[in-house]
């Protein structure tokens, strides 16, 4: 696209739900409205409304006061993937690419660029719209903070608040019994969250998958504390946590489905084992979709509208194919196609790990 | 114990956590110290620190800064009974009545009356004390609101504040969603939470203990409103809601340990059913302990505050063997032989069951 | 009105703002609309609306996912009264009555009955309009919770929780530094807000209205605080809160535009008078508007909904011309006619008072 | 001091109030006993308390329970500075040198090093003392997050949140009204929380020392949003905001005294300017000191536990006279010498102000 031709933009959000989303949404419609004078095509449903071509202009009033809701007004899809989209042939399902159909629905309205506000899923999808000639730009979503190339993603300074707070909660009442509480917090392959939220909480053991655990380091160092005089230990611990046995990290299953219900997740687990290990009472609290909803922090909500309206910016500029990204404190881009199937993990000398371990927290090892 | 002539009184806090405690501590301390001049002994770990004799007497700075603060300074246990605990006797466990010991340690320490801060299996205990000749008067706390002779106990609107902003924060995602979510509460017999934070939060449907619930019902309402293009619903249920089948309510073993590791509630249960009935996407979410932590709601401080105050007045005016009570508004006392056993049911004509009818929540019938 | 039949309503909130409108609003229109079938004009603005006939049909839609939402959907105004209308005759600014065009406008477009969400004046000109033939139903509304006739108004629970917490804040701060902090809360003619707020949050001077103050005694308390090593005091005043000189209470002009821009309150001249008397350092807060605004408390989100709800059954039932209350933790009803110039007031044997004074809080006497 | 000899450290906290002292006291003393088994000694009340020796050993049980606590368990003063410590010869007030005194009593002591967590201040004080030879360390403290060589300041996410969550309730009052709504932040010399709450609450006017402002424009962007239907504007204003006339901007005395008893800052001053202008109902509110209290947000209480375990880590490898700073995500230190007297603005192309003026905010510009 060359520069100074932007007529009309598109925008859509995938995947799960993350507090912020309203906010980007907003800033992308007002900046393309207010100072660029486009049009604003909302998507419904993430790639599904693009597949089946339902999107609307959106007016400022359309946009107006949804700056501190929670969810998404577009409304987002978890599974639709334009590149092996399930269709049903007969009575048999079967994977069909049907992204040229979207690139046309969006040609058929004049679109001239696509902003995407997801995850891993929704850029590996933009990724692969950007090589078929659609101008893309990304807007990184997870509340899990994982998304490689930016420091930090809206929605995971809400997740982490929203743990905390509950774990401030745990925390009385683990006090006032004789108890071992563990908290599950979200985090399938990363610990960020349950890093933040554990070091703000001062949990007593953090348990995250970057840092398999030893069974053995968070009994003996609850019943040592237990031995101290301390009525109880809370542990904070990633859905994703893994264990370890002498040098093997016991793998688990989690489900694919990116929401199962939970039958008894590694909270549940842990729980069972600490007390069968130790005898000490342990209850344990899986936290689950409230760390996805929920108004946006004020943190998110600033950094959502520096997101939104830097995906238009850098269209208006003539920029395309690449991720908004916060690098050092002042927004930046990255390519799409160098952000494509990885992962940003927690360091193991992280601050906050350095911090943890010198007050006396336990990593499990 | 004659009009006048109190001159050292005990507190202690028994069973679950609940927020607010230490603000009725603090209340009976401030009154009895300030106002009366009296000893007062604090005793730890709920009846278990009244067997084993320990207990300390509380100072003006140890009940200051603690208005505020969850769970309860002096400790708690779910689990002593004086009049049946558990000890060893060679290998054999046996139940033994050790309350005598509990009436010589206070007498020991001068004590003329204690106050009792507990639920049902507290006050039960306390009646039989009375019984015993000690001079006992109860204050009531449960977060289930559950507690006859009350109109409400203090931790019960913390406990729907914080359910309900959990919900609040479950509606964002369900709306982005096409959902049905699941929301457990805390309440094993009655449904006092479920309906006041169902109606607070603008639930869908609400399955209370009361109202043995239809699945068919639950479902075809789910169904109706995807018809009616509602993107979502969401269930609020009590955990110990039940079924019906035909005329038979369906019994469920909800364990006696009052918080057990879960594996799997009514909310899993409700989620699988539905989805199964239904093929609607479902999420369950168990609230679990966070409804009993925190710092309580001003509401509670207030009433918790009130509660202390009068339990200490009503012993300073020769009143014994009674509980505090909120009745319409004002602070008075029952007999605490006439409150066991007993339990304060959610009545099927309550002001909110009516308003949430008309207004076009589904009780489950 | 002969019973059953109710065809069409109306509903407008007039005066202040105050937390849970909405959730009046959406109780009504949802009972009225499901259950019975009416039609429910929503009038804008509050009286001024209904003078200059703007209402408008309302839909379930309009009505849903407001419940959490602070303000009101269909707008307010403090100053109109149809009974004595400001307008301008040439220059002049003259008084007029157009009820009688109020009463033809909704006549004109079928309105069976008005219900009146508001505050003393508003329930004034309802009592006005039932004695010109207009059947009316009055919700109580305001956040000082001083309506005659109901135990407690919504809004009320949420200005003391916005209250509290800010107070909350605040001690934080006084006990860092040597300190008295002044907060000003709402309340122009009682205390109550003062009182509640006070008592949750451990205040150690509460001033309302209902006790005028002296002086000295509040410097007195100050000062032997701090000789006795608190580092701090925190006095909770009303607005309206009055000072006493020997027998006579001092008379303080509180402006009659209820919102005045301030340049200096009773807590800043509270900070001032203190500082002079005793050289302790002193700081004044001034809430403000933050108490009107926000997400309604849980509590008063279920009380709204009730009050909604019981206005429309009331009405369905041929009452009319009354004022839903909660007495005693039910729903009634009382006679507009008996409400009108009324004020609820504390009772200086308020069981907070009397628990206050107990644990050693000054009320400034 | 060579590395390694380390046996001793004392902490202080200086100046204002802030959401996060607490934290890095505990992240100080528990890194330092810990995991290096110092002596950690607290003194009491800032440099005040450090004149006139008092100071304690902190325990591991002194620090427990405190991360959430807003405040700081050492307590602080405003004034007390060392180098010219005020005192009275007779009846006349001195300034005198008292630092000498200072290492003594730390000298006496045995204490090695000295952590110093304040502002501005604080700050030039402890780099006077690291020239007398004293090993000292900072820890930049401040909510205006104006402190210069770091890129955040611990306490300042508090405040923005604290901020923003008022002015979303005023959002709600505004809203149901016609109104402008001016809420003062504080902010005396920088517009940070000014800019971050205003964007996070979708202020439509942001008023900063930093772009003086022209009272004309603020008043047509009101008029403007009025003209256009909207029914209020939120106008959020640093207390140190400056209005230009012609080429001139108008000085305004700011008192030096850091939190005078205020009788009418910028924001009631604005709401009497615009309403003289434009005739709009304007109404103010200052949020004062609920800003500086409070518990920590999960933010501020991750990063201060970076400060305070950094501060003890760097002095234990030798480094001193310097202060601990937040740089592009990672700890790093600066020296204090290079600190003294400078003050971090917020810059013209600040991504958010970029971002508020594309959305269409105003800054009175």
């Amino acid at each position: 696209m060359a520069k100074g031709k932007l007529r009309s933009i598109a925008v859509m959000t995938g995947g799960g739900d993350c507090p912020g989303l309203n906010a980007v949404i907003r800033a992308v419609a007002k900046t393309a409205i207010n100072k660029y004078g486009l049009d604003v095509w909302g998507i419904q449903d993430g790639y599904l409304g693009l597949i089946e071509d339902r999107m609307e202009l959106l007016s400022y009033d359309d946009v107006s006061n949804i700056l501190t809701r929670g969810g998404t007004i577009l409304g987002t899809s978890n599974i639709a993937n334009p590149f092996r989209f399930s269709v049903k042939v007969g009575n048999k399902p079967q994977s069909k690419d049907v992204s040229s159909n979207c690139v046309k629905a969006l040609k058929a309205r004049g679109v001239d660029a696509l902003i995407c506000i997801g995850g891993d899923g929704t850029m590996a999808s933009a990724a692969k719209f950007a090589k078929k000639g659609l101008v893309v730009m990304g807007v990184p979503k997870t509340i899990d903070n994982d998304l490689y190339g930016t420091d930090v993603t809206f929605g995971f300074n809400t997740a982490v608040t929203t743990a905390t707070e509950a774990i401030d909660k745990i925390h009385t009442t683990a006090s006032s019994h004789h108890r071992v509480m563990i908290v599950e917090v979200m985090g399938r392959y990363t610990g960020w969250i349950a890093l933040y939220s554990g070091v703000a909480s001062g949990a007593d053991v953090i348990l995250i998958p970057e840092i398999p655990y030893r069974l053995r380091k968070v009994c003996e160092y609850a019943v040592g504390r237990s031995r101290r005089g301390r009525r109880f230990s809370i542990v904070v611990v990633s859905e994703g946590a893994l264990e370890k046995h002498g040098r093997m990290v016991v793998k688990r299953r989690i489900s694919s489905s990116p929401d199962p219900i939970r039958l008894g997740g590694i909270g549940n687990k842990l729980a069972a084992d600490i007390n069968k290990e130790t005898g000490l009472e342990c209850r344990a609290v899986t936290l689950g979709h409230v760390q996805r909803g929920g108004t946006p922090s004020p943190y998110d909500r600033a950094l959502a509208t520096s997101f939104g309206h830097a995906a238009v910016e850098l269209l208006a500029e003539g920029v395309k194919n690449r991720l908004v990204v916060l690098k050092g404190g002042e927004i930046s881009s990255i390519a799409l196609s160098r952000v494509a199937g990885k992962i940003k993990k927690v360091p193991r000398n992280h601050r906050l790990i350095k911090a943890g371990l010198a007050i006396g927290t336990s990593f499990g090892t």
